[in-house]
């Protein structure tokens, strides 16, 4: 992922050190990943990951400096991915309808393309407390206000409260998103189609500033 | 509030050592409010909350086994206060506006009545964990989903997924009432009369089963 990303910006080779570390910090990443899925995050060990790789116990520490440190990268990781696409897609938008329908079809596809970490960071709200702790989580929220702010001027939103756009926005999502992931097969494109009509046809009828 | 509840159901008085119970216990609750607002959940100790009032410390044994025990009575109590409220309003409801919109306010209004409590929940969401794991919560959303699929065989609701319209029925009211709260003055009617706009309209162009 890392490496796709870098090469897709057209950077330069990285030396041979550098792809090790990237290396090692995916491998830890996924061993955690699949161990938290199993044993549940507070039975893993720092112990139980690194025996699921072929690297050393003191390397660990080299890139995480424990299990909770090791946690919240995976679910950044996850959140800044769905939040870069979702916002990428929503920018393409040319209409209310399709600002609406773009983020939500690019949100539960991010989620259904990765239910996985997805599951982790739901089973897990425990340990990394409320989404709103979590940086990445706050920033896409600043970015989706932001852009309300900007369709608003281009006409496509009524000038409507910004910030309680923003949150039913993502209260629609965060809640259907949790319905959908429990159901097979995976249907991203109608969790999309249902809280985009929800949305759309609401929005005109909000009180105005 | 206990007390209040019993004699408005009518039952016989209570005898003086349970009203003694219910005193003890609503006097433990109430310090632990403050003190937990006050010092955090994590800094504060069983001995602290004992020390606020004139109990003896193995009497809070006898009502909690432990602070977490307690805290979930806060807000297992505060939800469930809410909900009831919700509930009631929804159930006098002779129209798709009226369920959404009673809804809304019972649910708003409860929350601003009482915005410490929330704010305690809030804070605290990584002691708790998700609301998903509080039971008063599930029954909420249980009952939620019961109403909506009576509201539809009364013509008031289209009809559409059940479980997907009370997710995000939960999802706008529970963002919203995130920034309701930050706000001063608290305007819980704006709220709900935001929310129930949004929901209204967009309910009529949800796909259909």
């Amino acid at each position: 992922m890392h490496t796709q990303r870098l090469a897709a910006r057209g950077e330069p080779c990285q030396g041979k050190r550098e792809l090790t570390k990237l290396r090692n910090r995916e491998t830890l990443i996924a061993a955690a990943t699949d161990i938290f899925l199993e044993k549940g995050f507070e039975a893993t060990t720092v112990r139980d990951i690194v025996n699921a790789t072929d690297l050393a116990l003191g390397t660990f520490y080299n890139y995480f400096a424990d299990k909770e440190a090791l946690f919240a990268a995976i679910v950044d990781e996850h959140i800044g991915r769905v939040a870069e696409s979702v916002r990428e897609f929503r920018r393409k938008a040319t209409s209310q309808a399709e600002f609406v329908r773009f983020g939500y079809e690019a949100y539960f596809r991010g989620l259904a393309a990765n239910p996985v970490s997805f599951e982790l960071a739901r089973r897990h709200e425990t340990s990394i407390g409320s989404l709103n702790r979590i940086p990445m989580f706050c920033l896409a929220m600043e970015h989706l206000v932001e852009d309300i702010d900007d369709a608003k001027t281009r006409g496509w939103l009524p000038d409507a409260d910004s910030e309680y756009i923003a949150a039913a926005f993502v209260g629609v999502g965060h809640e259907i998103s949790r319905v959908m992931v429990s159901r097979r097969p995976l249907d991203p494109d109608y969790a999309a189609r249902f809280a985009a009509a929800l949305f759309h046809a609401g929005l005109c009828e909000l009180p105005r500033n």
